[in-house]
């Protein structure tokens, strides 16, 4: 699977970058399989026909806290096509793309959710990436970091809210208090779901087109942001796993899983501009959907009730630290 | 609710339009109903905030034989802004608009969808819409009908696939024996997941930008169209509302309902059309989605199955009559 162009610049960066998602997917696996009694991940590797570059999908299912979950590790490069460029191009606005023909470019990244049974232990989200393209004379064009970390319960506990933010500002703030502020806004405001003017989950930190700084400094922050996740969660979902739930709580969730769903699918450009290139894995980009999920005609949540709490978390968007 | 404005040429048709969603709606809900002992529809009527314009979706949840379904009608005018403007300019290439600016349009139209509970009756899709723009001047600049019908099952009765087609194509027949073949592929194409390289079910009839014939007699299509519908599908209810299923059966409707989910969410012009209009009824867009639906990773069904039937003609279309 590593990519064995070594004549760019930034192939040292590439191949520190590999070696970190393979290993943080072993940690977080592993850290979470410690909290599952029955199920476990399953690895299934994969590689791309048309292009090149593979991955390798971890998968848990139908197990008595996961539910769903995945934790995918994929590399590839090849050419954009001129539609996946156009699209690229509207969401990197800030980033030097050529005017015209296809883009060479190379990605890699580790992309994670993770749908716990219980109502009361919150979904969570995390992906971290690292983006190149070049010129087609092989010359470097530019490069960038994205990606975040973020949680959506479907009943609000603000200790676990609390833990999740102060354990990923805590990295952030290591290498700049600048940092955690503005990638909490980032959160909220790329996590909207715009047809419903609600955010998808109580949010967590999110980044794009980070290229303002060396690459290895870069890399050390998302490494420190990945480090976080563990500690953030884990200790949520030992408290939240065996919580005895009612059915109403239990339909409650597949409610707000239904609601997971319409962003991902309508929203989320990750998503979007996966299923738009040819050669992507729609099951690795679709893993991010729960086990199950439902719709209900203008669901409204009774007036002071703990559903109504959240709904109204999610449309005032708050300080968690 | 109906449309007030009746100095454009085109008022008469309108008045018509709405009155036979208005009719068709009554028969339709009625028709339904009578397959069902113990849910009722509810109408629950609406209208836009910042723009003009309303409607009535009437609902039924939690039925014996259907459990979720929705006839909407609705009447809308006002202005659509530049981002709509550019999205029904490159979905409808075939049509004159102007340059730039806003476009004031009027548009009706009944949208259907109906989700059974038994994973032997098959979802169906129904909508038929008229829409119009014109000048900034008030001339009246172009106007056209669209909709279609298709059938959606987890398992495959041929005759049931049969039926469907054959009433759909007498209807068309009756004005010009070129259309059903020319609609029925464009409902194969038009209802591909593309990403999934299969189609959302065994197809039915689909047109759009149709304004190549007198608008009276298009509307006379329509409605033979719309009168289609009951006989087309009620017979086959009657035959799969009680048949017995599996558990195993029933987990399978689900991922096909997964599979629904995302054709409406990522790929549905409609849906994506309306979510991003202003002062659309997201309540009204998203009734199209089942009450409960359901994802695995990379689910493959066993050779030679039921399962794997369908899937086989939903690869590859079929001629059902």
């Amino acid at each position: 699977m590593p990519f064995t162009d070594q004549t760019s610049p930034n192939a040292p960066i590439r191949e520190k970058m590999e070696a970190l998602i393979r290993q943080k997917q072993q940690e977080i696996t592993k850290g979470l399989e410690a909290l599952e009694p029955t199920a476990r991940f399953f690895a299934d590797s994969w590689s791309r026909g048309e292009s090149a570059g593979g991955g390798t999908s971890c998968v848990i299912q139908d197990g008595e806290v996961f539910e769903k979950g995945g934790v995918n590790i994929s590399v590839v490069y090849g050419s954009l096509p001129p539609k996946a460029v156009e699209r690229m191009r509207a969401d990197h606005k800030n980033l030097k793309f050529p005017k015209e023909g296809n883009i060479p470019f190379y990605a890699c990244g580790l992309s994670m959710v993770i749908h716990p049974k219980n109502p009361h232990a919150p979904t969570t989200h995390l992906n971290y990436r690292y983006f190149e393209t070049w010129n087609e004379d092989g010359t470097p064009q530019t490069w960038w970091f994205g990606g975040g970390a973020d949680l959506t319960p479907s009943y609000l506990y603000e200790e676990d809210a609390k833990l999740f933010h102060q354990k990923h500002k805590d990295a952030l703030d290591k290498h700049d208090t600048s940092l955690y502020p503005k990638y909490k806004k980032w959160c909220d405001e790329y996590f909207l779901i715009k047809h419903r003017q609600e955010t998808r989950g109580i949010g967590g930190i999110f980044f794009d087109d980070f290229d303002d700084r060396k690459p290895e400094e870069i890399l050390s922050i998302v490494s420190d942001c990945f480090d976080a996740f563990l500690p953030s969660y884990v200790p949520t979902i030992e408290k939240r796993k065996d919580q005895p739930f009612t059915e109403e709580e239990r339909n409650w969730q597949q409610l707000r899983r239904g609601r997971y769903v319409e962003f991902n699918l309508v929203l989320d450009r990750g998503t979007q501009f996966g299923l738009q290139t040819p050669g992507s894995r729609v099951e690795s980009i679709l893993m991010s959907l729960p086990a199950t999920a439902s719709w209900a005609y203008n669901h409204q949540p009774e007036e002071g009730s703990r559903e109504a709490e959240l709904i109204q978390v999610l449309k005032n968007p708050r300080e968690w630290v």
